[in-house]
């Protein structure tokens, strides 16, 4: 229901994307209350055919027309998620004609028709917000808008195309030939049928014009951009390139030089161990120099239902903000933090004991651990040191209670020469 | 001079950060006019000793009292960057007492006394911004605020000191033991004469205290945090971990395990192949959790003085946005870039030629380059394949334009077999 305590929004769209934000209004919910002290209501779903059963929010309205939530006073925000740039513009203009602000996640229409909307919003001195459209769930337009909006940018280089560099991870993992890692996505669904968009460069160039309209704030003709994409690369290439200690990445660049802008989109080789080298599979990432950043990088989930609808929703949660004028957190005082009793933390460890070199020293610490039920996942002895001989243990998980006991009573025997060390593993992939 | 088209601030505090500061309020005033439609006039500089030469911004006072900013009316933003749990205190605080926002770095003082601050901030309806009191450059306070917003956050892992990371790294890198690394941090000046906010982890603790409140919307006390520093890291630990495939850092955690938060800052075994394990050198970096977001990594300079004014100019802009209404760029129709011509882009190449297997087909390539002035840095001959032989070269810095006409010769020779592949090599460090 909708109330003053309300945003009330159209969302225009239920595929990958307006599905995966559905599904964060509701898991999400008290998150998002909890930080906006507000609810969003969705007064109403466009879709193409309202016949098919649909998972929609209570209480919205499912409609075929996208164009009535712009008629209708009481929606704020309009989130488009249709895609294409025949409805969608329409959509979008009227909304901003009719004084909502909007979100989309439309890279296409953005960078190919774009900067009249732009206009139009600030025109009307409304929102067209548009992180979900660069790079998925990397908050990078909001980093080039707000946090750098400071800095001279010098470059800016980015994997924007999750299904390319899934193909050439997966050429470069391999070995195989470009035709094949092409099926291979398909069949994963990290490619659609018709691949040109992505595997041609023109999906990466829509997101190069939109980084450099916020790096420089300028208008780049996306139909100017130099774009190559990947359809020809060759297994050979990637190998060779290898040998030379390269990776090759369909990558955005653009630089500014002597006040121009160079920019484009294609396959490059770069220096293995670069962090930009080691962005496998459908992830983006994107790397930021400017005069007072230095060298910046982000690098998260490019596509997929929830990472691209947790920046739609960041960017309503924004709009959220300025249509209320509350930052932050709502409360005044927080609550105190639910805090883990630091003792039951479970981790795997790293543990040096430096011991005496006498016979049954491994046999009494191992006994030790299998009283306080540590399951140790390697040992290693290594050769005597000047001050004992170490011993390195790898465990299983252990709790920091189970460990502290089972080294204060190894510690107790006297078998150790000094304290033993003991470091948590963060088992990161 | 303070007009109405300028945002009036006074800037306590003209050290690292501080200066800093004035440089990018100089340097970038274009950019910032360009982006606000406002330009930065700083009032007041507030020193401890007035008598020392400085080089403030045209127009400012310098005050040893930082407190008359506060009772300026014309003061819309008090941008604390003193330091210290005292002064910063009171100047924080009356400066919301009077209506004023405030931007400040301190992280110390935000985590050991901020509840009352932000309290009185939300209360007054103000902002208290400070963004660079985390991991310096990286825009992680505004990510975790405004883009993750609709996450439930999972996990937070963060290389949070710059300082201990340089240690870590140097005694990975040369086998040194600690004191001989914390003495070249020291001669370098990425360590401060008494390190131990930074070696004992409470700098890294402060920050997480930070990120655990705008993750979760609670309150953990910071004196209970459990904290364990690098003071008595061992060469030999960081030369047995790294054999067992890990990398040792200094890391702050914090995750939600069932409805509770598990944090603490400690010495930690990454995976090598893990990116937080490949962060070196003075550079922070985050790597966050969240269920819609998926795995989202953030990497940048942590500390110093034009990456952490960096933050605070992007706070400070952020604010002159509230204050005026206005959003991203002023202009309703951005002008046209000025577009590089793409032929004049200079890099360096991977050339792939597959050639018939006769006499001088080098020379002739060879010859070829020379003519049009390209300089060749490696070649690589491999054996005959079905067509052809593969001439693979690097070569040095070279124009798409010369590039272009070259193997446009080299294909009018018919000396290949198949089309020649080319594309540019991006040296990253």
């Amino acid at each position: 229901m909708s109330s003053s305590k309300n945003v009330v929004i159209g969302l225009a769209g239920l595929g990958t994307v307006g599905s995966g934000l559905v599904q964060l209004l509701k898991d999400n919910a008290e998150e998002i209350e909890q930080r906006t002290g507000k609810k969003i209501f969705v007064k109403y779903v466009a879709v193409r055919n309202t016949n098919t059963k649909r998972d929609i929010p209570e209480g919205a309205k499912l409609i075929d027309n996208p164009l009535i939530m712009v008629d209708d006073p009481e929606v704020q925000v309009v989130v488009e998620l249709m895609g294409g740039l025949g409805m969608a513009d329409i959509l979008i203009r009227q909304a901003l004609e009719k004084g909502k602000s909007v979100v989309t996640a439309n890279k296409a229409l953005l960078a190919e028709k774009g900067e009249e909307l732009f206009a139009l919003a600030e025109e009307k001195n409304l929102s067209l917000a548009y992180e979900a459209s660069v790079a998925g769930a990397i908050p990078v337009v909001q980093t080039l808008k707000d946090s750098l909006a400071g800095n001279k940018i010098n470059t800016i280089f980015g994997i924007l195309n999750g299904t390319s560099n899934y193909i050439l991870s997966e050429m470069s993992a391999h070995g195989t030939e470009f035709g094949a890692a092409l099926k291979t996505a398909q069949d994963l669904g990290f490619a659609e049928a018709d691949p040109t968009l992505d595997i041609d460069g023109f999906d990466a160039a829509h997101k190069l014009k939109l980084l450099i309209r916020l790096a420089w704030g300028v208008h780049y003709p996306y139909e100017k951009l130099p774009v190559q994409g990947i359809r020809d690369m060759s297994a050979m290439d990637i190998a060779f390139a290898r040998s030379l200690g390269y990776s090759i990445k369909l990558l955005g660049q653009a630089s500014r030089v002597h006040e121009e802008i160079e920019a484009g989109v294609s396959p490059v080789l770069i220096p293995e161990k670069a962090m930009l080298a080691r962005v496998d599979g459908a992830f983006n990432a994107i790397h930021i120099n400017g005069n007072a950043v230095g060298s910046l990088f982000l690098h998260g989930l490019g596509a997929g239902s929830l990472p691209t609808a947790s920046a739609v929703l960041g960017d309503i949660m924004s709009l959220m903000k300025d249509i209320y004028d509350s930052t932050g957190y709502v409360m005044e005082k927080l609550p105190l933090a639910p805090m883990a009793n630091p003792d039951k933390t479970e981790a795997p460890w790293y543990l040096r004991l430096m011991v005496h070199d006498t016979v049954g020293v491994l046999r009494d610490i191992a006994g030790i651990f299998a009283k306080h039920s540590i399951s140790i996942a390697q040992v290693i002895q290594k050769k005597k040191q000047e001050d004992g001989v170490p011993l390195v243990f790898m465990t299983h998980e252990t709790s920091v209670r189970a460990m502290k006991d089972a080294l204060h009573e190894i510690e107790a025997t006297k078998i150790l020469n000094c304290r033993p060390v003991a470091f948590r593993v963060l088992e990161l992939v």
